[in-house]
């Protein structure tokens, strides 16, 4: 176990009533806010019109962006950033799901420099302030909500590339599982994978002493399998949008990587699938995982995903290679069942860009993955390949 | 689930190398330090030379409270602020276990008001304001580093009492596991002990919907029964020791009861014994629990009793109350196999004052204990008479 800081001191707000919540939250930070959030959904299921009613019941002034993309674009933190230096605001208060936040944590640290939003992202430009951000989730996916990163894509260099700080950590965020009610089948499933990738990259490591945070991966990866069904097939089901909504969170807070390095292999690889070809996260997390797992599975690597398949699908058996095995069908079959097209053709990625894309995931990690296995071009390539 | 906040912006600082950013940390806070410490363990084992080293060293002026009870006592928490005034100190560092943190919790509320600590315990006075505090921890049981709990005996008044505030909440702990490596089997068994009922006080609950935070205490129980005795037959085993001081902190600092109301029965009973007997807390819980869950184990209660024997000691079978039932008498065994006593006898508590405790019982918590099963006064005597 390595030597860790753990400090999260973000507020969260959880359940039906917290809405209630808000203004008294804001009003600690600031009195003028950014009200962003993505292409309308908001507006649909009502979630727009009672934050709205809380603004303007509490007189807070709030000035709007609207249409933050599924994988965040640069070019929307900048307008976000504009909108608040023009209009001397104080506050964002994002309204989404992760790709919401995300952006939302990009405009707070671009209001509060003259360097382009871009240059915060490749790490040019140092974030020194930013303004304070809170958060209603509407998705259970990214776990955004209660961390200090971000991922950004600029469509022009093709790249989609992690950032953070932990001064665009949210101050608070609202987690109403209702507000995720109206998700449909799609983003439920691909939020449910992007859950579990996130919890497996934190799991799925060479530490073999760090027992406590690998007993709390397996606790939400069980979950997840419990009610991931629940949620698609009955979508109003509290019970399971709040079981997974607060997996969502603790995928991603800093405890389940606690006491390790973690290389976070798949998100790599994912991360060029959607900057080039705009995918769903979560579909291309969940294609990925199982060919990644094969391919890793080895003497070393077989007691960990015996271990995952034992606990998280309660498959029993004397020989760990098998059951690491049947585990890792076991997952996959798991993504199927919840509807996720498990091949990279049906999401429309032919093998075109492989090669480019397996470069560029050793490139933007600066080397070879090295982590539970070494993954190095030929590797992630072959990964691809096995996804087709 | 119940709604909730989750709030805990405790820093921890986790490893061997930890203590070098102790300067660093108090001097955000103050310059004039109160070291608070028990009795003298850490002058043995050579916790307390490193402290002052470096203190010293970041020319750091402090002073000392020494000889800090277990089952910490309200006349040294009064001593404490004394000396707070006396010198115009401005930050407490607790070093030691649970006791001496949660002493420190009050004297760091006590140094800010007239009015007498005993009177913040029994809730007579409000915490307005309090000194920061920070913590080296010595020892993995009470989970008090990280949360805004204290409990204080009042030895005169035969009463030991929880109170708490959001304002004592420690600042930063530092939780080195070596800093655990000279605690004796006795304690290292009680902690466990401790750290297994807090588990098991938010575990056992009326809530079924609960599954994710239920799974993570599963995770607890699952590390503490993995790694309890490698702790004690070899007490310098980094892995364990690190496994169970994790533990410890995350059986009681909001995660596990996030969505709930919980009762604490045990404790509540336990706090008695304590309160007329000065035993050990942990030895306390221990004996108490399997008493307590054979007396509420009914056909409302056995489906979680049996989750908690499957998933903690891997006990099979179809019938839940037969494998609720063995689930209960492995907690016993696993506890007889820590050179727990598990008897009140064997602690020297016989009859006497059976009735009276139990009454005190009920009456400090304000009736009847609510929860994963009603507790009257006779349920709670009738539990402390099968634990003779």
């Amino acid at each position: 176990m390595e030597d860790f800081i753990f400090y999260n001191p973000t507020k969260i707000l959880f359940g039906r009533e917290q809405l209630n919540n808000l203004a008294k939250e804001i009003k600690k930070y600031g009195s003028k806010v950014l009200l962003a959030y993505g292409g309308g959904s908001i507006k649909k299921n009502g979630i727009y019109d009672n934050v709205v009613r809380v603004l303007r019941e509490e007189d807070i002034e709030f000035f709007e962006l609207s249409g933050i993309e599924p994988n965040p674009r640069v070019d929307s933190a900048r307008e976000g950033a504009k909108i608040i230096k023009e209009n001397g605001i104080d506050f964002v208060l994002a309204v989404g799901g992760g790709s919401v936040v995300d952006c939302s944590k990009l405009i707070v640290a671009a209001a509060k420099t003259d360097a382009d939003a871009w240059d915060i992202v490749i790490k040019k430009h140092k974030v020194r302030e930013a303004l304070p951000l809170g958060v209603v989730l509407t998705l259970s996916a990214t776990g955004s909500e209660m961390d200090a990163g971000s991922v950004i894509t600029n469509l022009e260099t093709r790249e989609k590339l992690d950032w953070g700080s932990a001064l665009v950590r949210p101050k608070f965020s609202i987690l109403n599982p209702e507000h995720t009610y109206s998700v449909n089948k799609w983003h439920t499933a691909a939020g449910v994978a992007d859950i579990m990738s996130h919890t497996m990259e934190n799991y799925f490591t060479t530490y073999d002493d760090c027992y406590l945070q690998d007993s709390f991966a397996e606790g939400i990866l069980k979950t997840c399998v419990k009610y991931a069904k629940d949620a698609i097939e009955d979508p109003q089901n509290y019970e399971a949008r709040a079981n997974l909504m607060w997996s969502n969170t603790w995928a991603i807070n800093g405890l389940l990587e606690s006491g390790k390095d973690t290389d976070w292999s798949v998100h790599a690889m994912e991360h060029e699938l959607s900057a080039y070809y705009d995918i769903t996260h979560g579909v291309g997390l969940a294609i990925l995982t199982p060919r990644w797992l094969e391919h890793v599975l080895n003497e070393n690597t077989k007691s960990k995903v015996a271990r995952f398949a034992k606990e998280v699908f309660a498959i029993d058996g004397e020989d760990e290679m098998e059951v690491a095995k049947k585990g890792i069908t076991a997952l996959h079959d798991f993504f199927v069942g919840l509807g996720i097209p498990m091949t990279l053709r049906e999401v429309g990625i032919d093998d075109e860009h492989l090669k480019e894309m397996a470069e560029n995931t050793i490139k933007h990690v600066g080397g070879p993955i090295d982590g539970f296995q070494q993954l190095n071009v030929e590797d992630v390539l072959e990964i691809y390949k096995k996804s087709l």
